[in-house]
């Protein structure tokens, strides 16, 4: 079992970021994601696109600000169970909490952020008889890891900038890719969908429109695929079958967790720490609601602050350690390492 | 007299911030600032020193995190009186409130958002007879603009980062600059007291230590310094006297506001929108508190924000504007500028 100080839920900016603000109090964190990656919608839905409500940055690539915030934290060495979802806890007998994944994984923590965003992103699954025994038999939602491509055969399903990006990418990596969609027409950053018309026109990708999936063939794994193309019906030999339908973000196994919730959002005390109903357990960022809450990228980045000096003081009744301008305090790494601005020196002029 | 929608009371990094999202709803602002200059404490007192914890930065120079801001807001025309502390203030018939200046400057508003840090900044003032008489007659506790000293005579006293940058800055400018100072040792960056220590070897400035300024000569300006230097005295002809002795932060005339105040500063109300005791007075960033309060920049953000959507809701009752993602809304100018995401396209592939 894993062991932390803080156990966050959901990698997003606010998740991220919390593990910043509890390094300064020497608190160390551990973040849970559905995602393959850490950054959230940021990273799964438009890594590409700006955000211009981010202070100081007029405008910043949210890639890019997910990028930042990876950097800013990496001296607190946070530990990362991603591609799991956090399904259940129980609280010890020393009053610290048990959080356990949908993989097994179980990671003990004196207290728990739920940084969810809009929940946990699950997959709009296609509706194809008898698809639930082929996942992770050939047939998966997400690209997780490139590598597990190379040199297979894939079907990407989908008419969006994820299966657009994804056949652009596997293009290099896999045997072959096949992208089938129900239209003609693609809906994507122009220059996206330049390159797929580029890449189907060389003969280096399989391109079928307008065409459905509607069946999977396999003994246990997928070996091929049904397709449905005006009126006709063919199969298609494939290792894996990849459908990028768009995700729905769903609260999940959170909303039998006994939280107070409001509107599809966790309710908390924003009027000091953003704790929710259970004390130990907060709720930051999208995921949560007070009175006038604004789901903002920056408000969370101030929840998590707040928050973790709550936990702090939760931890170490008593005791003061409130957070100082890094200016003058400087960043001291859990590695080892230290940041600082550079001392003033006394010196002579003669 | 001025008209605006918010008057922000205070130009460091919350208050610029304030512009931005008040732009978003449509409201304008008008910036009033003791210092000349905007950026508060982080351009005035340590712009050449790194903060990291602002999210998305590892680490940001505070003048750089200043220009930034000014770079995030300038669509939305901010008004400035800098050089100016607002004194007092008074509710018309029609429900606002106009700002008075020490200058004479009236603004009028529909609500006042006070972004005071840790306050107005004043100077500290060496306790020479009769030095009151002088002020701006050749007697200047800040550089307010550099080319004022172009061609003339000037004496600085101090022995900080301020008086060591001002000389290296204004030699430059000036026709002939004395730097004074109670010892021999200066206490600032290496690099500012190496360059001292070579324009006054290389005869480019006078330099006095250990000396003090000890008397006021002119009539009705300034055209002489008296000095103490060793037990000896002596007069040196300038055109101006330039004490850099530190700032002071205070609460200053904001204090008889009649605003519940608690160890020196602004109760509000954070379970909703930072709202004071007075009703459409809003005090944000480090000059006010609540349960929990942090004296953090990124914590002046979000105050910033939540206060913006207050104001909104209170001069628009029942109307809803709520702010949304600026990668979907884009952000409109009021200078007729746009920044937007690019669109997706939805074009065929054959």
């Amino acid at each position: 079992m894993k062991e932390t100080d803080i156990v966050i839920i959901g990698a997003g900016p606010t998740g991220l970021f919390t593990v910043f603000e509890a390094g300064l109090l020497k608190l160390r964190c551990h973040i849970i994601d559905a995602l393959p990656q850490p950054g959230g919608q940021l990273a799964e839905l438009y890594p590409k696109k700006p955000i211009f409500d981010i202070p100081g940055f007029p405008s910043v690539d949210a890639g890019v600000l997910v990028a930042n915030l990876m950097e800013q934290i990496k001296q607190f060495e946070p530990g990362f169970s991603l591609n799991e979802v956090a399904v259940s806890y129980k609280k010890t007998e020393d009053q610290q909490f048990i959080v356990e994944t949908n993989r097994g994984t179980s990671i003990k923590a004196k207290a728990i952020a739920i940084a969810g965003g809009l929940g946990s992103f699950e997959p709009r699954k296609p509706p194809i008889e008898g698809i639930e025994a082929f996942e992770e038999k050939g047939v998966e939602y997400f690209i997780r890891d490139p590598e597990m491509y190379r040199d297979k055969k894939i079907v990407i399903a989908g008419g969006g900038d994820s299966a657009l990006d994804w056949t652009i990418f596997l293009e290099n990596i896999a045997a072959e890719v096949t992208l089938i969609h129900r239209r003609n027409e693609f809906r994507g950053a122009l220059d996206s969908v330049e390159k797929v018309q580029k890449l189907k026109q060389e003969g280096r990708i399989h391109l079928v429109t307008p065409a459905e999936v509607v069946g999977l063939l396999g003994n246990g794994e997928v070996s091929a695929i049904e397709i449905e193309k005006e009126g006709k019906r063919s199969v298609i030999q494939t290792d894996y079958f990849v459908p990028l339908f768009g995700l729905t973000p769903k609260l999940g196994p959170l909303s039998d967790w006994g939280l107070d919730i409001e509107k599809n959002a966790i309710k908390v005390n924003n009027a000091l720490d953003y704790q929710t109903n259970v004390e130990g357990i907060y709720a930051i960022g999208d995921v949560n609601t007070y009175p006038g809450k604004m789901k903002l990228i920056l408000c969370g980045f101030h929840e998590a602050t707040l928050m973790c000096q709550g936990i702090y003081n939760r931890l170490n009744p008593g005791k003061k350690f409130v957070l100082k301008y890094t200016t003058v305090s400087g960043v001291d790494g859990f590695d080892g390492s230290r940041k600082a601005a550079e001392k003033a020196v006394v010196k002579s002029i003669e």
